[in-house]
């Protein structure tokens, strides 16, 4: 079931490169897109930085709102996830994404952004203004004020990838929708030299 | 054994994030550190971002010289991966992580950078400097001027990751030395609405 994840460990649900679904919502109009590239910049404050083309409906939404949503799909939504990663919701007029798909959605507890049902995990951001890289790179920054996650898998501050749990594995995209799913784990040791 | 990766294709090599090793040399000095925050930002010109602690030994070298390497290494590297993402190399007298690690290395084929021996994927940058982002969010952006990938776990643009060339899979950090190995493969189809 779902759980909070304390602020500091947010970073970690994003530390092994997860696609994510980015989440809009802006005067009651509403978005979703996939997103491949994202990455934490900052344990504490909880930091992540996301590749949103600026020509997206998304990147209106999130800059008219100042505020963005990240869920972590699972392999069930593979197809959903390719699917509104190869879309615009700019002109569904009088519908939305979500409508279109039937995606079911939850409001985050802090800034009541749409989270997907079905996800591992959770987060909303408020986004911190950085015009010159969301130009040059559309790389846009936000920071971490509610993160949760399906305790199945993520607990503790600890992802856990067992073959039980594997329903709830995140999505790592190699292109043309494939994705990776991360179901082995190896554990490292300090060798001394 | 290695290939050559046309370079609108090398941010395919870290499009799932993995875990990488970030190599740099300056003047006879070398460094290496492992790196589990980075991200594509551009598929042409191929640019990555990536997070490297500005207080860091490879920032310091990487500044200095204006570029830097990109490795990814593969399960049977996972111990020295979380070892030289665990230490400095600035304070090793005469000597450098290379050398007291025994980690043999070849040369990238445009800026010479030391590229690790048994890794599945390499690729060489040149830093683009953008003073504010490094400063705020030690997020260094580079572009890719040469790319080399194993192929037998990627050709033709693609990761394949199957059961019989599982020794050459990427790690994807999960925290505290563990890693997660995107051994398993879904294939999303784009249903229609």
């Amino acid at each position: 079931m779902r759980q909070d994840v304390a602020l500091h460990h947010a970073s970690r649900l994003v530390n092994h490169g997860p696609t994510v679904l980015v989440t809009t919502e802006n005067d009651g109009r509403r978005n979703i897109m996939a997103a491949a590239w994202s990455m934490p910049v900052e344990f504490t404050p909880p930091r992540i930085a996301v590749v949103v083309d600026k020509k997206t409906f998304t990147s209106e939404l999130l800059q008219a709102s100042g505020r963005f949503a990240l869920c972590l799909p699972v392999p069930a939504l593979a197809d959903l996830t390719y699917r509104v990663g190869s879309e615009s919701g700019r002109d569904l007029q009088g519908s939305d994404k979500f409508v279109r798909h039937g995606i079911g959605t939850f409001a985050g507890p802090v800034l009541g952004l749409p989270w997907v049902e079905g996800c591992c995990a959770w987060l909303e951001l408020r986004h911190i203004p950085e015009a010159h890289t969301e130009q040059a790179y559309d790389t846009v920054f936000g920071e971490v004020v509610s993160a949760q996650a399906d305790d199945r898998v993520f607990a503790n501050g600890r992802w856990s990838f067992r073959a039980d749990n594997a329903a709830w594995h995140t999505l790592h995209h190699l292109g043309a929708g494939a994705f990776a799913v991360p179901s082995r784990v190896v554990q490292g040791t300090l060798l001394r030299p």
